[in-house]
């Protein structure tokens, strides 16, 4: 799930009461109890899990382990049965990028190896150097000056915004039944923005400060750079906003800590105790080949008059780098193949055809589905549309982490709600009960939504996904929790079985206007 | 906190209700009054605190850390007006032991650094080496014949037993009232001790198998050992029973590691895919000095009659070599450096002599307090008493983690009960208010107990201790809470002025007798 554009699409919708009485949604029972035989009894989606996970590696857009992932899940759901199944370039991405090594210690006072790993897209130190550190504390732009000059051929230590706290509440939590019934409800009205845009304001001058930071350490000739984005107990977080443009400025070495380790190291600066780190990190970058891709393969649809209609469900497959991603996204993806495996295991013969997308590089910015909906579907910018934009039916997203389905999120479209309240109903038993008519972000559905196609995320139990899993360095296997990502295989399939089964599409919001051009 | 001696000590104590009506015990409110203020306003705690841990590193028994926090500590104490401060060797420990490197980290299929310490006590790999991985699993030792042969040259990774899990549950909690209560209650009578003799039996061939292996592991020429001991999400924890004696037979590089880490090259390897394995730790032994310490310090008596009696306070200064060992046990050495310091900040005259120390050598089995108490005191294996026994009030102790107190275990000595309940009464609008009747064990206060001396160990809040700080890589800093650490330091100092102060020593409970010579 990717991150920055949380605060735009946080608002809720606060559109009134829901949908008139329609035709009562028909759906096949049998083929429901199929699906949560197969999915349930017979599942592989653990592994699937294990080889998106441990066996691709971490899945940084651009890198090898992406690669390896893109090759297996193309192999496997051909293997599956599936058609047309592809590794298919949606346009130019940037430079690959992968560590090859990672290694950080304190080396005085005394040596204390520490947790941390090289921020992406950046460089490698070109064999270990050991130096000695500087810590840099500002909150303006003018707070920079006192250090110019200080910090050639040093290590900079920036600092903790957020420092570790012992925590009296649980990691993982799942939703209450009292939450599920407020969310239920329509959002309401925010009338007063001021929150966020002050909020957005605050970042956006953080991000200001810490380019100008970026640049005085590279023209006073630092050596690397420490810097941490929190966590705690051996977790940290990586984050985003690294260049990996083919024509990006060069950056210096950096690492993305432990906030204890930096802690450690800051307060024996400031104690007047001289430190000394050692940091040993090796990247790659590759330039070859410079495009991003989806993965993508079918069911093909049976019905004469529907198989040109297309039923879409998908998640990410590229991750952050520190970890192998298994909450964000591994947990999505073989969620959404275990749904399509399920469908070829029950010989579902769909009307509609069945395609998957695992897309690719999310985490910068939706670029693979964004890119996948302008190519075949139509350009929000201009809302200039295709012909397959009327043949598409709906489309599916998980990216929520790996906790099971509560729910889904209408999106504000008040002519699915009542559909999707029938076609939740087999699952009530387990726990998927709510469809709210509100918006949720952060993820690929906005890419179908931003030119008014039916794109859905589905309402999942956050687990330990904020506290411990979400862009850190221990989004690994074990996170994943094989019963909640088996009720999710067998929803995810029966959605998706239904919509390529009904004899309308499901129903659309009005179409967007195209962005006025500024003037 | 030492771990092994757990399961002998964890028997509560069953007999019945408790002592007679005494004299009412004399506190002398003023000087409680004056101790809360320089504790609570002019803290110095946590820059004690920050000496042990940050400045002078793990301090593992023996090494160099524990030296800096000997040096640090004596010096210190002298220089806050205590007299007969001393590093004061106790007799034979064993080598001396540091971390000079440590690097661990997967390199095929794919690189990846992953977390974890070399076990102490284990030499390093003299530079790096790579090499492939044999996963070793056995129940028994039968089960380990069929690696005869396969193991040489490899890096040998054996299994996990405790996966992590997913967590419900708070990491830090506190006691409540009801929990207090129920605590201040003889425990009940525990008849069938089945459960811990079984368990005690399993202990024991485990750590047999594991002596087996180990031959096995050396006989066979494997390169380096990976194993782990529970713990997650970055948190590893770190294992006793590494040999430490001059004389102690060679073992091989072995790495305590991160479940996680161990759990993907396991789960890699039982997919048949080849996994390789870089480390490189170097780790330095020093045996020119095989003492071991207790630091020792005095607020000298300043009543004629009583000045020869003293009261004791004390904590222990070692720690494992993963992390400073900030709740294990910095946080106790501090409470009680900050208690002494406070007594003479409020320039306390005590009647009889305060003496603090800081023990070495805890965690292999409380050496320092021990050999302090045997050379001082007495020899609990004959009960030959030495004159000073009769001249110690009390002790007291500190040693499970970084919890404010809730109050005093009375270790079975019905005598003390009233006289303790009266002392807490100044506290019980800061949570501490309990007195049990019962044990504890597992630290220093036992070298006390178990020759007839009166000595205690306070109760704790139990924060992270069992889950995240107690002998793990996250034993830091960032885990002691600065507020519950002032409540300590006020209430251990006028524990302690109290019992400088009263007319009688503490009751004592009837000597042990001398355990029977084996036949």
């Amino acid at each position: 799930m990717q991150k920055l554009v949380y605060l735009a699409v946080a608002y809720g919708l606060s559109t009134a009461a829901p949908a008139l009485a329609q035709q009562a949604e028909k759906v096949d029972q049998a083929m429901i109890a199929k699906i949560k035989d197969e999915g349930l009894n017979r599942s592989q989606v653990m592994k699937t899990a294990f080889y998106l996970t441990d066996v691709s590696g971490p899945r940084l857009a651009g890198s090898e382990g992406l690669k390896r992932a893109h090759e297996w899940t193309q192999k496997q759901m051909a293997q599956w049965g599936l058609v047309n199944s592809k590794i298919d370039p949606w346009g130019t991405f940037g430079r690959g990028w992968d560590i090859e090594k990672s290694y950080v210690a304190m080396t005085a006072p005394y040596y204390h190896n520490m947790i941390g790993a090289p921020k992406a897209w950046t460089p490698g130190t070109n064999g270990a150097i050991k130096k000695q550190i500087v810590l840099v504390k500002a909150t303006t732009e003018a707070d920079l000056d006192k250090y110019k000059g200080q910090l050639r051929d040093k290590i900079v230590l920036t600092e903790v915004a957020s420092e570790p706290k012992t925590t009296f509440a649980a990691d993982a939590k799942r939703y209450t039944d009292e939450e599920l019934l407020k969310m239920a409800a329509p959002a309401e009205a925010r009338p007063a923005r001021q929150g966020n845009d002050d909020a957005m304001a605050a970042y956006r001058a953080r991000l200001a400060l810490r380019t100008k930071m970026a640049e005085l350490f590279m023209q006073e000739g630092a050596a690397a750079v420490l810097s941490t984005r929190g966590g705690s107990h051996g977790t940290f977080f990586t984050s985003n906003g690294a260049p990996y443009a083919a024509d990006a400025k060069p950056v210096l070495p950096e690492i993305e800590m432990a906030p204890e380790d930096q802690l450690r190291l800051i307060r024996l600066v400031e104690a007047g105790i001289p430190v000394e780190v050692e940091m040993d990190t090796k990247t790659k970058f590759q330039t070859q080949d410079l495009r991003g891709y989806n993965v993508i393969a079918e069911i093909p649809g049976t019905d004469k008059k529907l198989k040109n209609e297309v039923v879409m469900l998908g998640a990410h497959i590229d991750s952050w780098h520190a970890a192998t991603g298994a909450t964000d996204n591994a947990a999505g993806c073989a969620v959404m193949m275990e749904a399509v495996r399920i469908l070829k295991a029950v010989d579902a013969k769909p009307r509609r055809t069945i395609r998957i997308a695992l897309w690719g590089e999310e985490e910068q910015g939706l670029h693979g589905s964004r890119n996948y909906v302008k190519n075949n579907f139509g350009d929000p910018a201009t809302m200039k549309l295709l012909p397959a934009h009327e043949k598409l039916a709906g489309y599916f997203n998980l990216d929520n982490g790996s906790g099971k389905i509560r729910g889904i999120y209408a999106q504000g479209n008040e002519g699915v709600q009542p559909i999707f309240t029938e076609w939740l109903k087999p699952f009530a038993d387990m726990g998927a009960t709510t469809v709210t008519p509100r918006n949720t972000g952060g993820t690929d559905h906005l890419a179908f939504d931003a030119v008014g196609l039916p794109g859905f995320q589905f309402i999942q139990d956050g687990l330990d996904y904020n506290t411990r899993t979400h862009h850190t360095n221990q989004d690994t296997y074990e996170r994943l929790q094989a019963d909640d990502l088996k009720q999710a295989s067998v929803i995810v399939a029966s959605f998706v079985y239904n919509a390529a089964m009904r004899d309308q599409k499901l129903p659309r919001k009005a179409l967007p206007q195209a962005p006025q051009p500024k003037s």
